[in-house]
Formats: C-alpha cells, structure tokens, sequence
C-alpha cells in the first residue's frame, strides 16, 4: 500500500470511528507521541491526549448525532507526517477538516483535527473520492 | 534559532504580511513545493498555488477589513514539517487557526491555512504568548 493509500485509509478509520461510535478505536488511532490537538466546529482549541480523549468521549457518547459522508479526501505527505483535507458533509450542513497524522511505529496516527462549517464541496471535489464513483 | 523559533517566527511572519496587506510578502511565504491549501472561514477548500494566492490577492486588496491579534500560538515539529495552532483575535469575533509548515531550501513555508469561527481564548493561552504579557 503507497503511503497516500495508508494515509487515506488512516482517515478513513478515523471517521468510522467517529460514526461508529467506537471510543476505543478512536483512542488507538491518536498519536502517543507529540502533543495532540482538536479543534471541533465552534469550539476552543484543545490539547493534549487527556482533554482530546474526554472531548471524543462526550462526542461519541451522544448516539443521536447526525451520520454524515466524507467526501472529497486529498493527501499530502511529507516523510512520516501527512495533511488530509475532506468534507464531512451532514445532511443539513458540511464542515471541512484539516486532519494531520504522524507516522509512529508504522502506522500513521492522528495528531491534530479541525473541522469547520463549509459551503458544500464542489462537485469536481466528490469526483476525486473513488466511492462516490458508484 | 531553535527550529520552534523559526517556525513560530514564520507564523507571525505571515500574520505581518496578512496584516499589512503586503501580498509580495504573503507570496513568498507559501511553499512551492507542495500543493498549498487554505480553508478562508465559511469558504470552500483551495488547492492549488495559483487558486490560493488568488485569495489572497483578494483578500489583501480589501484595506477596510478589521485589524485583529494573533494569540496563543503553539508549534509542534517534525522534522521538516511543522503544525502551529493560534487565534486570531478581532474585535469582535475570534478565529481559530491551524496554519501547516515545510521546511523547504532551509526556510519554514506555509503549505497549509484553515482558519474558524471560535470562542475567545482562555486566558492560559494567552499567558503562553510571550507579547501579551506586558
């Protein structure tokens, strides 16, 4: 797998984590290493595993959430650490999201997100995510 | 200068240049290498160096907009990438930003922008920015 398809695919578990609810998949998934940060829609900046962590317990512990798709994921990588962007897009709303992983013990991880509100991603956007190619 | 010096010196090197609408300046320091990005707040995501100086060709030309501090900026390296986390503090509004930094000819350069509507900053991030205590 190239280091872009194991960074997509390292997004990609992030958000079924997310929409999973999954709060121990979503711990394995965050960086053990640097200081990790957060930054959700309309709050303040979080950092440090510990209030990261507590922040996603509260999130997920909320089963009446809206699901939404992820669409539009583009990758840059730099040697052992990596830039996603993408849409989250609800159906009443869109956030995007800068989410940067580190790579720690081969795998790459989570050490920073932040999502906000969006206009909806353009259509030559959702053309560049092979799923929404059906 | 420590690289965490340097990273955090070209992040208020970007925020002078936003500021004083110099856009010679702003242009120098986005990357070359790398597809830059930037998420303006409540836009849509930019790829592309060419669209993203654009932006800000725009943005820039507009002297009336608000003037606004940076706070609380913090830097987190990895070798020759770099992630800072600050707010933009206006007046009125406060944003928060994740600004992405590459190491490139020895020069920090900003490859990535996303900057949100957020709370104001709580007062022990402001403590950590050395300017504000005076």
């Amino acid at each position: 797998m190239s280091d872009r398809a194991a960074v997509l695919f390292a997004n990609d578990a992030f958000y079924v984590a997310f929409q999973s609810h999954d709060i121990q998949a979503m711990n394995a998934l965050w960086a053990i290493g640097p200081t990790v940060s957060c930054v959700h829609p309309g709050w303040n900046h979080l950092a440090g595993r510990d209030v990261v962590m507590e922040s996603w317990d509260g999130i997920l512990a909320n089963h009446d959430g809206p699901s939404f798709e992820v669409k539009g994921s583009s990758a840059s990588i730099f040697e052992d650490t990596a830039v996603v962007i993408c849409y989250e897009v609800f159906a009443e709303a869109t956030m995007v999201a800068t989410n940067v992983f580190v790579r720690e013990d081969g795998e790459w991880r989570i050490m920073h997100h932040q999502a906000s509100a969006s206009p909806p991603p353009p259509v030559s956007d959702e053309l560049e995510q092979p799923e929404t190619i059906q």
